[in-house]
């Protein structure tokens, strides 16, 4: 009748898997198993001992493991996917689409069958869409499958904002609903600094582009790296709705939810504010929506419905 | 006269410097600049910007700027060195040293020009010559001239105890002299879990078998890895190096220190116990050493010796 | 030319006091010491001994000091006030003006004497009127002398609103101008559960009832302790500010700022939303106010000026 | 099936109890509730609500709740006892244990019917003996009921140490055995400085002054504050312990824990080194000792009996 700790799987051993990994045992939120597939098996150990050295320096105390074994994920509390293939040039978007489909439907059997009871949060692209298909296969309830997007577009708008106003990051809010990246639909007249509304900080055009700046901003990440995408702020994100899981915390996060209604639409996971707690999805919140917000956020739908459609 | 922030420049943007980046922002100990050769000027930039879109969730407030301009780096309170090559199959280590002996060169007569006060924590391998070069080429007292290895290598013995007696790695100390790696000189006489000696809980056997696969810490890594080395628990090392200065905590670490005199030798980079603190490595700590442990230590000298004959 | 660490001191080592000087310690945001009059001095080297003797466990490094003596103090970064007399029954308000205003000249003037560059920030009551004495006394510009009441009102107004939607309080974010307490300007418009304006989440009478429970705050710990009043949010408050500044990070909060102009008033302290970091309050922020909230602005103006008229 | 937080009871809401609270808050170990007896319900009701309401300036997420009703700690996973009285002058040793036991007695009582589960930590005094009490009224097997002693003893002892050698806490090590304060067993030769045997580093003399002081620190703390006894350590210690068992860390710390043969004494809680973890204490940890140390343990087990007999 021990106390035991919480245990989180990690999906996927890239850099994202990885730092998620990392993060997770920063804040000592429980052990973590990163797994990724027979042939990353080595690099997935390596990574692992790796952070798991780093630990008696940083202070942390956390088991960390790297395997090719789903049975050592067994009874997780938490698993995160950030397994599968990123777009290539000359790949459709319809390949990338089916590629990862493949991999979500693989990748959830292994997850449902060692941890039956657990919550899962996507961030696999087009994460709508994955967020989707690991909902089908798993055949979890609503509330235990959640897709990550809106913890990192509004990190990175704040970012932005920050730098603008040069002011610390600590005090600026940002909104967003709809889909990842291009499809994002920004609610500045909901963004802060400090309380007080960036519209009467920061004029019109210069707001503009930095929307604009933060829709785009996994590309820019993309150029700059030249060989790869970002990973720091996006397992940030995750480790940021993982730990609101963990601690039952009932914070009001961005996340893609399945929605039944909700900002009238259904059957579909979208990004919405939400709260987020020991269940998992706790709540939609439902905001009244100006009329071109509305126009904004149909558009949103109306992509990600295209992906859907990819699906097989 | 208003209050300024700590300024922390890390040399080469590869995993471990851009992992150094990271955990100095992480722990707020000032702003932090990136630098690494034109080249990879964009990849640097993007991995500054990454970890810059991390900080509004994981709730940390520092500038990461990344650049190839050494300007950028002005009045750096602390430099750390991650820059050079890595041995690769088929290139001898006198190419090694020679080729990374340039590099020190060049880098150090940046860093100097734009931060004369600084202090500088060497990482590059072989570190012990690649400290004293630093040293030499710097003109810096030897307190401001500290080389990494031994954080790093008690580390992972520490991290090897704790599974071995499946406890904490919060309470295993351990305690090494002489050079990084294969040059070790563990005193495992000097190594407890919570205060009580090693010797006593774990047989002879088991500890040599421990200390050996310590000396191979590093190419356990790099053989997992399959392409590239360890980096979350070096960089972590530098890290507790770097806020022991920033926030003069004069702490006991081990680190690589000029010796002049200490236990026996001279003009060389060695490591030893040190104070170490605001004013950089405050004193080097002597032991008295058993007759095996003085003669291991003369023969990782002797390794010391036979790289610094290489430099050019 | 060895690295220093930041210096604060705390002035009056009642459980204000000892718990800002814990918390400053436990953030490693530099050394403290803790200073009372000579009667106390015993009782003040006992709590900072106390303290010290926690470090080892919570694994903070900060020298910890109690004195009597003001030459301990030199040479401090920032200075906070928590000395004075708490209102007791019986006691008219203008005999507590006066006697809190002889304590704030005297200890004003042994701060400004081994401190002459720090920053100064006042908790004692009332405060603004208080920080005004601090501000006179000192000769310091307007910048380097700051009172505590906003950073205080808003978290317990945080703190009832997260309670009464049963929602994490890192996503409550609230909006004060003003005096403390009773004369309290709450900007309701300005405050929000994760970016939604609160006015779309609660009922107008329940946002009034918490509002009016805010002002009450301070009375309410009052009412619930039967002897003294609260420490550990007022000591949070100054913690906040303290590290705002240390670490220069440009926060937006509200603080208790000299007018020059600002809203229509010119040679007052008043709470308003400013911009705080390296060399204090860097700037006053002017929000456009409805005329509801002008006049209750006003009122709160009047309120601070009649206390001020008490002053020798 | 949603995810729970951990919920952590402290009971007596003096100095002790309420810091207690507050740092088991701060590291987000779970939700604390503060209870007390009815005569003292409001100043618990106060200190756990000023606590909360500095948790949105701290950025920690837990319910805290002041309380005199025993359902309220329904289902804790851990309790702390801080109850009791302390010695005042006059009253004889035989008055302060029997006033005590009735205390334990009745507290346990309470625990015990709603949290059957819990383990418990006690730190009222004489704490030997009141651990005893609290195991033979529980009914709970050895490894769920524990006091504090050592973690506090050794605290004191490596600040006294830190001190001594100008030194940070992070890197000195302590080592007591057998009963709190007077009767504490200090082990020098388990005891370093950054691995370093302390009796290689400070002179016969001032260790053994410096262990003189240790056995007296807490009247050290109580003649300075003049009125009351020391809080943040002992609170600090407790802490340290729980967060062992509620993240199952499997720590070596030194407690009071239940003997049956282990260094030869039966059927008496004394202060031995234990790892601590999930299931509380999950081991004793046996030493070969020197003749001199076994005979002062003997001496201090002496002390113990002796105080055992008082018990009714």
């Amino acid at each position: 009748m021990a106390i035991k700790r919480n245990k989180i799987s990690v999906v996927g051993s890239g850099f994202t898997g990885a730092t998620t990994a990392l993060f997770i045992a920063q804040k000592e939120l429980g052990d973590v198993v990163l797994v990724d597939i027979p042939q990353m098996e080595n690099p997935t150990k390596g990574k692992a001992l790796d952070m798991l050295e780093a630990s008696p320096v940083q202070g942390f105390d956390a088991k960390i493991t790297g395997t090719s074994n789903y049975e050592d994920t067994a009874d997780s509390d938490v698993v995160i996917i950030t397994a599968g293939i990123a777009r290539k040039p000359g790949m459709s978007r319809d390949d990338l689409v089916q590629t990862n489909q493949k991999v979500m439907k693989a990748v959830t059997k292994e997850i449902v069958k060692y941890s039956p009871n657990c919550i899962i949060i996507v961030l696999t692209n087009p994460v709508d869409a994955m967020t989707y298909t690991v909902f089908q296969e798993s055949g979890f309830p609503k509330n235990r499958v959640i897709g990550q997007s809106g913890v990192l577009d509004t990190a990175r708008f704040r970012t932005f904002i920050a730098q603008e106003l040069n002011l610390s990051v600590k005090d600026i809010t940002g909104f967003v609903l709809g889909g990842h990246g291009d499809d994002m639909v920004p609610l500045v007249r909901y963004s802060y600094a400090g309380g007080i509304p960036l519209e009467t900080l920061i004029s019109k055009d210069r707001l503009e582009s930095i929307v604009e700046r933060t829709r785009k901003g996994g590309g820019e990440i993309v150029n700059l790296l030249g060989n790869g995408s970002a990973y720091y702020a996006p397992a940030a994100a995750l480790v940021e709705m993982t730990e609101a899981i963990l601690k039952d915390q009932r914070r009001i996060l961005p996340t893609i939810a399945y929605l039944e209604g909700e900002y009238g639409y259904s059957g579909i996971y979208l990004g919405v504010p939400t709260i987020i707690g020991g269940a998992g999805i706790e709540k939609v919140l439902q905001l009244e929506l100006a009329d071109e917000e509305k126009a904004a956020l149909d558009r949103s739908v109306e992509s990600v419905k295209n992906v859907m459609a990819v699906l097989a």
